[in-house]
């Protein structure tokens, strides 16, 4: 099996997340009058940058079936809108309070908590509208099925489910099952978003999506298993938020200890490959995608 | 012109609730677990009643096109949801900070503010779904096109716009105009998307989809300055919410006194009904719910 070069793949990223960048710029424009700042609030969030992992993985899985970049761009600007609002409202200070977000003062610091709460809302609203409207693809059962299954992966059964359990009181006594459960809604279900999209557009064969369906499913607990290492070995400036945040509370190094997550993390990357034997080669820079993963470190 | 007799508007608007309520419940259905209380802070909200003008809205739309209930009814749904979101979130501390609600405690007084915050965020979110899934219609191009449409009155051009601008600073010195098109965002975009769902939903001519946007202009407006002379001449009781929220704001009753903003809902009501023509009798039930906009008491 090739294995795609790490510095290829960061240039390979920096590339695309220039580009979903450029369109998300073109897709949400400054305006003048009193709804200014909460546009200027979201291209705040949307154009700040981070490492755009969401939208990359759109492009890879959208890639594997010749799916123009175009439209795959387009979906992908979409799921990093919702990442994007949901970013800010989990920063708002009823939820998990952080004054930091990407290296920056958070939207509710940066602007205030009305403005916020207004832009988190908005973005969410416009990644239905980006996957409904015609750019995205020529046939109409595809953008809806895109906006069904966004939903489905955003809403109290995906993502929003996913952070009522983290604030829950229940969360204090969860063992390793609850807490990847937690996860697989809470960042899990937009990583899978981002890698069915490609089949969804391409109309590809069902076996094809539950592929890479598992591919993501293993790539977002190694995500959040990394995560949980960065929150306890990285330093505020490498990760670009306050570190130490998770003292006191359930995490996958206290469930399995350092080395103990590591080689989660590990074993889970192997997994995650394991389901793109089908793709061959061409699923390359998705494999180094999720090495990448457990290897970084912001 | 033929006039339905207003107890019989009321009738028809109270069975109508009852059906969308029902459609509302069936939609969101309580779980167990720690998503729990997220979920059930979604039904707080949705199940609470309210007048359901604007899903009535949708129903009368469909009907002049002879679009079945049972798709008018989940398009109904899905607006009903977005406006109970933006009811959620406009309640919210950092915003209108208001405690009550339907004459009940606010969402973020029943629950807490981060759930207020999810469960607005999860309505939002699965307005989309319900929209864009197989169910609404069988042409994916009208479930695409309702998205968008919603999206679009949802979002920082529409109602979150309108928000924005209720509280800029702008604000306090807005004449007649500027506060006819703040309005015509934060509370006229919702109910022209519901208007317009009918002749979507039927892929009706744009002439009779321009017809109905043009109602519900005016609609809108009359709602708003309905609303403001409530404020003024309406007891919590009867409104379901506090009174005299309005004190040292600029209203439409502090721009035109009570009797000329009484007069301005007249007219209104008279230009509303005009647009309906094209329709003949068959708008009579949207012509009586534009008297009844401006003859509530609550």
């Amino acid at each position: 099996m090739a294995h795609a070069r790490s510095d290829d793949l960061i240039a390979q990223m920096t590339r695309s997340a220039d580009a979903v960048t450029r369109e998300l710029d073109r897709l949400i424009p400054a305006v003048t009058g009193p709804r200014g700042p909460v546009v200027e609030a979201m291209r705040y969030s949307a154009l700040s940058g981070g490492k755009r992992l969401r939208p990359f993985l759109v492009l890879e899985s959208a890639g594997l079936f010749g799916v123009p970049d175009a439209q795959a761009l387009r979906v992908g600007s979409a799921v990093e809108m919702v990442h994007c609002y949901s970013l800010i409202h989990d920063d708002l200070p009823a939820m998990d309070d952080s004054d930091t977000r990407r290296g920056r003062p958070a939207v509710h610091k940066a602007f205030d908590e009305a403005i916020a709460i207004l832009a988190g809302d908005a973005l969410l609203t416009q990644a239905f509208e980006v996957l409904g409207s015609f750019e995205t693809s020529r046939d109409a059962s595809v953008r809806a099925a895109l906006v069904v299954e966004l939903a489905k992966a955003s809403g109290a059964a995906g993502m929003v489910g996913g952070q009522m359990i983290d604030i829950s009181p229940a969360r204090e006594s969860m063992g390793f099952d609850e807490i990847a459960e937690l996860e697989a809604l809470k960042t899990g279900e937009l990583i899978r978003f981002s890698c069915v999209a490609g089949p969804i557009l391409a109309n590809a064969a069902e076996g094809e999506r539950q592929a890479l369906a598992a591919y993501a499913a293993d790539l977002g607990l190694a995500f959040q298993v990394a995560d949980d290492i960065l929150d306890v070995t990285g330093t505020e400036e490498e990760v670009g938020k306050p570190v130490g945040q998770d003292d006191g509370l359930t995490t996958f190094v206290t469930l399995l200890g350092l080395e103990g997550a590591r080689k989660k993390a590990d074993e889970l990357v192997e997994s995650a490959c394991a389901h793109l034997a089908p793709f061959g080669a061409s699923a390359d820079t998705l494999r180094a995608v999720a090495r990448f993963v457990v290897e970084r470190n912001q």
